[in-house]
């Protein structure tokens, strides 16, 4: 692993690594792409694994995969300890690794702002194995609430309550309404489908809060078509596994919180504190470059370019980070060879959401438009952003059955849901032993 | 559930169970199925699973789902905890259940002939959860051996060694052998492909004990062209995680060894120990009657058959369980009626074996052929018994895909390698929470 070249390690498989990471092929430098899982995750379509639409593996690929062939590059699967910026280095799960570049494209994870309580027992899903805990906790309550010993036990059980109406959430809701209106009253006919409620709980006054008018205002009347309570301008105080209570002191007894509220950076150990702004997302300039270090860049969720056009940033959606990462590439390698550099200019293609079968949301531009041809304006533009033809082919196969069937194909409790804090004690296990990888 | 009819409760949703509850739909009694999972599995294809072929998915159908509209039926997700015969009633983790007829389909798991050792080391590939995790200690290892300090410590991580030549022996290491032909050549580039090895070890002198000379001998041609050493008349004396000693004092050194060398019954608790022979299996007449009680039956592999046409019973394959499940419908029914029962005559459709990509082997009758029709045959015997359109179509798409681009699908490390001593204290923990459920 020593040519002479620059070496450039990237911190993460998600979109903006992989992006990065493909620009560099050819090119004169080393690169070193690391992650903790050893497959890229359309994050997009996590939901549709939470809800049993779709199988795991349809929407991940082997990063090993995406860079056959391109020679200048290595891969590991690992966890990245600590960055030593000072001597450009990174410790690791696998051993020290030395950078010249170090790109932080790490991501974000589900944020409960402080609040451990909500954290512990609420349900996030930002990557795969959360989606299919996610799937098995729902699964498992439907089964227990059949023999639930009390009318109370059983409401408990049979309300989903999703927090957060951003696109997730308004998809999370929508994607549960329908496994209730078509597969749960042909799968559980002892059970009065009637009892089963979903509430989508928003703190501000609208859903999708950066789409046009008419978007929020549609998606809100295709929820509730759909049978979903919307909660809007309401924070959630608390959550302790069973009760949930908001701030103006309304209550919900539920034993599935799916959170979808907000995120917030994965920022690597050993970085000043002071590059870290709102949100734990790294300052970046208008190059991605880290504003304390002349040496690491970050891109994507992680990355927080604040300036008078974005005084919060970027939306951390995936075609932030592919441009980020697209344009970082030609970057360092005009950094290496003297050049100039160019600054980040996001090319915002428009948002969309679906809630269900023929019922979703699209915005391009000045362009708004809803229901069914937004529906599979919704689909292709997924489908063609899927890594992989196998992965595109499986699951344009799975939407076509379930449009004609109205059912869904992977309901599976595949492994039983498990509780955070024995993920986070295995984790801790296994990480130690010989093959370097955690649970989750 | 107190329909005053006869309540039959069947004990496992594997093949013969399902069909048993099937023929039971409109007739006038209750039926009551209990497993441990909320699925279905075609075992056939659980090695396609654990070698990166298919989606864990694709081979498990919903339990409900197959009984969707069965109006006499009551599935429920738990485990047998104890069967008290005198009582006529089950122990289970959801509390007491009663019956009049008893069935117990529970299945078969791996036989370690009471080898302690090799138990805890070696690894069973009997469920959807063990397939999986085999997936993910594969391609973990795979990963470890790129960064193994001592060429001894790489060598043990590159040698896998599946222990048993039947067909699920024969078809998993015919699948790693294409896993490396196929695949890891493009994914491993840093890798020397040739010191990936595999062994597969048969105590008797043959592989495919059961099947024609032809087949025997065909096969072993066929896994020999992939590149796996066989060792026939070979017994394995000990395994402790690195170090596998055969009988004969050879040795090999690995992490991997994958179990296939035998079945036992999974008995339930509480059941007379002297209707149990050899393998753990139940003795059972001629109508599947357990021969100590008047109202407990088993079927499948859990059975054993024994007469003088059949002095070890029958062969523990799908065909059976699914035939004796469909007798016993009709004997339980008639019984109720005071009409004759009838005897179980298995009628042998003849058996099959897949190696690899083109090579295949297939004995009916009298009639044995090899080869690349022997492949297609085997190819679509299983897609048309695979239960459910959704994974005929998923299944054939992967295959259809695999054969033209030469590569696996779904190699992702989704949930990382547990050792079982792990698992065992998770599911304890899991079984006594009010999830009903254990993890594997």
């Amino acid at each position: 692993m020593n040519s002479g070249k620059p070496k450039i390690v990237i911190v993460g498989g998600g979109f903006g690594g992989i992006e990065l990471a493909k620009k560099l092929r050819k090119k004169a430098v080393e690169v070193v792409i690391l992650d903790k899982h050893n497959y890229h995750t359309f994050q997009p379509l996590l939901y549709q694994v939470a809800t049993g639409g779709l199988e795991a593996d349809s929407i991940a690929f082997p990063i090993r995969k995406i860079f056959k062939g391109q020679k200048n590059l290595t891969f590991r699967v690992t966890e990245v300890q600590k960055v030593i910026p000072q001597e450009n280095k990174l410790l690791t799960t696998i051993g020290e690794i030395t950078y010249d570049y170090l790109v932080i494209a790490t991501g974000s994870t589900s944020n409960f702002f402080g609040q451990d309580e909500i954290q512990e027992n609420a349900m996030p899903m930002k990557s795969i194995p959360e989606a299919l805990n996610l799937r098995s906790l729902i699964l498992q309550h439907l089964e227990a609430a059949l023999i639930a010993p009390t009318p109370a036990a059983e409401a408990e059980l049979l309300n989903f309550v999703i927090v957060g109406g951003g696109p997730t959430g308004v998809e999370t809701a929508g994607a549960i309404a329908e496994l209730k209106k078509h597969v749960l009253k042909n799968d559980y006919p002892e059970l009065d489908i009637q009892k089963v409620n979903i509430y989508l709980i928003e703190g501000s006054p609208e859903l999708l809060g950066p789409m046009s008018k008419q978007s929020q205002e549609k998606s809100q009347k295709f929820l509730e078509e759909l049978g979903v309570t919307i909660y809007t301008s309401a924070r959630v105080q608390s959550y302790d596994g069973s009760l949930l209570t908001l701030a103006d002191g309304r209550t919900i007894h539920a034993k599935t919180v799916i959170w979808s509220a907000g995120v917030k950076g994965v920022v690597l150990n050993g970085l000043d504190p002071t590059c870290t702004v709102r949100g734990n997302r790294l300052k970046v300039d208008k190059t991605n470059k880290v504003d304390c270090y002349d040496n690491v860049y970050a891109i994507g969720d992680v990355a927080a370019m604040l300036s008078d056009e974005t005084p919060n940033g970027h939306p951390g959606v995936a075609p932030v980070a592919i441009q980020q990462g697209k344009l970082l590439a030609e970057n360092i390698l005009n950094k290496i060879e003297g050049k100039p550099t160019s600054h980040f200019k996001y090319f915002d293609k428009g948002s969309m959401a679906t809630v269900g079968r023929n019922r979703a949301v699209v915005d391009i531009n000045k362009i708004h438009f809803q229901g069914v041809f937004a529906w599979f304006t919704w689909m292709f533009v997924h489908l063609m952003t899927l890594v992989g033809f196998r992965n595109k082919l499986v699951v344009f196969v799975n939407w076509v059955w379930s449009y004609f069937s109205y059912d869904r194909g992977t309901r599976l409790i595949i492994r039983p849901f498990l509780k955070k804090a024995d993920i986070i004690k295995l984790n801790d296990k296994y990480r130690s032993s010989e093959t370097q990888e955690g649970v989750s």
